[in-house]
């Protein structure tokens, strides 16, 4: 299925890591933030059909758009990255995987993106966001990690009121992020009538606090929300459930 | 520990049920709403410290002043019924099992009653509210029943307004409600400064879609919510999973 060159050039601290998914690899850098189980659950969770336009806001290392590509009928990615390092290496992935015709990586901001691109033409958005606001936990002194992990290029709001008007109506927006700021999350997407339709708690074991929320989200839609069963990610200490196993692809 | 008569005389379509907890019973009609599973995990959801003051808003049978006296160290328990013939018959059990010294049942209207009994004066308010509003399903043709399900007499927002007029600052609100409303509940919670605190689905087995979400929430409190592990309700067809038989006091 791959159609990239199976010849690369990895820069220092730099590697390449099998996706388990149509042959496709990522390049990441072991110095700067590398993806996590996080991006992973949302490229499953994302659903994307056949024709719909898709853009990936904080994209990092274009994790996402990559596997959406590989899980999804999707063919016309955006994904966007503020950090010009990150930006080309997500490049050089989608190269390398043969993908530019798929996926379009842009570097920019987030904030004011439906300005340059255009408003209302979106099926859907998928977004990884920092989880962390200043008043979470100790900032990475590493740049590249705590813009990945605070808030110091976006907040919450800045996402969801750039997805609303990057999205049509009635498009969906897929978040990623931690419950411990559920209440925000939702008041907001709410506000904003970015409307919670499916929400799936994602807990390290059956018998343990979530640690990650799925959301997908409606504009304009109405007033209810289906809370799926909760995602288990391990049976046992070190061992993945079939359900997980089969999200990663093992 | 039954301090009351065993002697009782029971109306037209009640009967006396078995509690499993110090030997309450509560009496019900058939013919009217009578409690679910719903009050049962409320009671064991909500925390009551010893010399604490709790309200329950909607008390019907007054199921859930019963079981929290059970359960908790609480003595102080007030509890508001709008239906004369609910508030009465909450008073007939609190009788029976000998609790008028804990439990005082009042009938009344939830909307305006902290100007009736007072502002910032509980510790604690539990309810156990209407679940569905006028766009939910059909409207049961018994009054009795169709007040416990619709929101007739009050809607949720009534119940938080009034909720956070009567709680003390930092006090909590426990709420049972149905998933599907999240969204709103979330909203709602959040716009009146109950924040929630604390978070748990109840899926009927592992791998079903939550029928009923439990929350406790802090008037006053900052934002950050704890999703705790789901509750599951059946480990296989018709049999309860150990921490069920636990709640239920089986």
């Amino acid at each position: 299925m791959n159609k990239g060159s199976q010849n690369i050039e990895l820069g220092e601290d730099e590697r390449l890591d099998d996706l388990h998914r149509n042959g496709y690899k990522i390049i990441q850098n072991t110095k700067n933030f590398c993806f996590g189980i996080d991006a992973v659950l949302l490229s499953s969770y994302a659903k994307v059909m056949q024709g719909e336009k898709t853009i990936d806001l904080g994209t990092g290392t274009g994790i996402i758009p990559i596997l959406l590509k590989a899980k999804t009928r999707g063919s016309d990615f955006t994904a966007l990255e503020i950090q010009e390092e990150m930006a080309t290496m997500a490049k050089r992935s989608v190269k390398y995987n043969g993908l530019e015709d798929e996926i379009k990586i842009m570097q920019g901001d987030i904030k004011g993106i439906s300005k340059v691109i255009g408003r209302d033409i979106f099926d859907v958005v998928t977004c990884n966001p920092p989880y962390m606001t200043f008043n979470h936990g100790k900032v990475n002194e590493d740049m590249s990690k705590a813009i990945a992990r605070h808030e110091i290029k976006c907040t919450l709001e800045d996402v969801i009121i750039e997805s609303k008007k990057l999205l049509k109506v009635k498009g969906r927006l897929y978040l990623i992020h931690r419950p411990f700021r559920l209440g925000e999350i939702i008041s907001k997407l709410c506000k904003h009538n970015l409307e919670p339709k499916r929400m799936r708690l994602v807990h390290p074991f059956v018998n343990k606090e979530a640690n990650l929320v799925l959301l997908e989200c409606i504009k304009g839609g109405n007033s209810m929300i289906k809370v799926e069963p909760p995602l288990i990610v391990y049976e046992k200490p070190q061992v993945y459930t079939q359900e997980v196993m089969d999200i990663y692809g093992y």
